[in-house]
């Protein structure tokens, strides 16, 4: 009953066009420029032609989701901030104030926040779909996070975000995140994932002083021993719900239904990185549709990103979440494919060639 | 008498405004975000704000000026392109068709082109600025690359392209070079300015073997040998026409009267740093209204930062000049004014502070 409503996610996904890649690297060879000369640009320009089955691609508009739920593990101290300012951040999206929202607007991207579960519920807001699976996650210490139904219901509020981002157009997505506790989730699923120590993966998050993170390291330790006591190999879904966040699993769930319906996807920092890892353990082909956007400041992304193979474009030593490094690398794309579409080539532009 | 073409270049910069500055820095701390997550893209800001004199600052258009020359070193094959790509490029320019072309068209930037003297002469052409120093430098293996007159029309040609573009009301500068040969004069220049060794600063260029390189030291070896002995300094200028291209030289200049009028400079690669290090040992304190875009693939750059204590924005392995790389880079800067100057603060959006 309850792996009918998970079985949508082993659907295949699409394929990419390798025709127009070839066709694309063929132009590639023929731009006025030295070859090679647009660096990662390049590469990513062939990507893209793949993803969206176009010798020459073309973005179009980025559609941002940002997902927010709240954490029972704070109740552990585990963060900089109170937990109320999940919810006061979902009100800051719906009234422009956010990085996020400052982003979206800037590049005219469309901006949908989804609310998953808080621990105070905010009422109907404008721009913010409301999923109420509860009022945060349970403290995964002495017990899941969540139900199965629970992560059933936030697997498919990120489907259906894909969906929504579909029907408006978009033709890129950007998946966001809040929810205060939330680099503590993602250390966990990425220990849990990776079979990787807790003080690799455990980061100050959003300002944590070395004691701070010490303790965030502590509670690690002990929710690992309870839930992934040694030798036992958890399936990735278990992983999922007994130490995910309600945001980090719909990210999961809208990074695979971005693969499955073909959108690319251009992914932002570590928790949005832990549920990429996270959407690959359940769907492992979805890799080809994502885009790695940067390195985050928080230190258990390198080892994430490392695992993924990823490397992304972006180092700026950003850590703020919301999909807010993704955003500011969406340029970079968008010039990538301009410059491969409409520079002139060689013969257009009668210019000569490289010696041989 | 030709050092009274020269003062110019010895008039005060523009002062930074400090008061701005500090004002930026009061608000970043009450934007709605962790203290330090928004990673160089704060410092970004209130380097902006200090150049702007504005609390909130707002960049306005991108100006891009392209400048191109010819270089008589080509003679010692040190290119993988011919000479006539030079000319043939600034036609493409013209047309719309060259990378730079593609850039400042999707970044809604004013592109203007300065032909500074190439082997042929391709007659008017629209969007280009003739000034006409000669058929391109001398071979500077047996001779100064040009006369301190051709070095002042070249500083002169930079000054005057900086003019115009505040005439068109820009709101950042960006420079870029066209001229094939250009990497072996740019490092002739880094060698005698940081007394470092050809090897350290000769690459591949747009595309040299490794014979190709080893031949570009040797060049770099009997030029510097002729022109600046062991023992003997050279003052700064006398360097610039020795072993300078007359592009690099524009670059020098307008990169001085940028700071001079207080209009922010984003520097692009290999090329425009070397331009931007001759500026300062001409001018030193211009260095407060550069900002670096990315780190060239080449691999002299990076010493050439060094030198500097330039941290660029980018590393995405680019290395095609023309001003490209800091086109690339310009909507990061775009994106952290907004982000500064639009987000909402802990007050204004009602939401709670970190905790002490």
């Amino acid at each position: 009953m309850i792996n009918d409503r998970f079985s949508w996610v082993k659907e295949p996904v699409a394929a990419l066009d390798n025709a127009a890649r070839q066709r694309a690297e063929q132009r590639q060879g023929q731009l006025t420029k030295p070859a090679g000369s647009l660096g990662r640009l390049e590469e990513l320009a062939l990507r893209l032609a793949a993803m969206l089955g176009r010798d020459k691609p073309r973005l179009g508009k980025a559609g941002i989701a940002v997902f927010a739920g709240d954490h029972g593990v704070v109740e552990e101290k585990i963060s900089a901030f109170p937990r109320e300012v999940t919810v006061e951040m979902v009100r800051n999206f719906a009234n422009g104030g956010a990085a996020i929202s400052v982003l979206a607007r800037n590049l005219g991207a469309e901006l949908e926040v989804v609310n998953l579960g808080t621990v105070a519920d905010p009422g109907p807001l404008p721009g913010v779909v409301a999923v109420n699976l509860g009022p945060g996650t349970a403290n995964f210490i002495h017990g899941p996070a969540m139900t199965e139904e629970q992560l059933a219901g936030a697997l498919e509020a990120g489907y259906a975000s894909v969906e929504r981002m579909l029907d408006r157009g978009v033709g890129l997505y950007i998946g966001g995140e809040m929810g205060i506790g939330n680099t503590t989730s993602a250390a966990a699923l990425a220990c849990a994932y990776l079979f990787e120590k807790p003080e690799v993966l455990a980061g100050p998050g959003t300002g944590l002083d070395a004691a701070g993170v010490r303790r965030k390291v502590e509670v690690l330790e002990r929710a690992l021993t309870f839930h992934c006591p040694a030798g036992k190999e958890l399936p990735p879904r278990e992983i999922l719900w007994r130490l995910g966040g309600f945001e980090i699993a719909a990210l999961a769930g809208a990074y695979i239904r971005c693969a499955q319906r073909g959108l690319p996807v251009l992914i932002d920092g570590f928790i949005s990185s832990v549920a990429a890892l996270a959407a690959l353990r359940l769907q492992s082909r979805a890799a080809g549709w994502f885009i790695f956007s940067h390195a985050s400041a928080e230190p258990g992304h390198r080892r994430v990103l490392a695992a993924m193979e990823a490397r992304p474009l972006l180092d700026l030593g950003m850590r703020l979440g919301e999909g807010s490094g993704a955003a500011v690398a969406l340029p970079l794309l968008q010039l990538a494919c301009a410059l491969h579409s409409e520079m002139a080539t060689f013969e257009e532009a009668l210019v000569s060639k490289q010696f041989n």
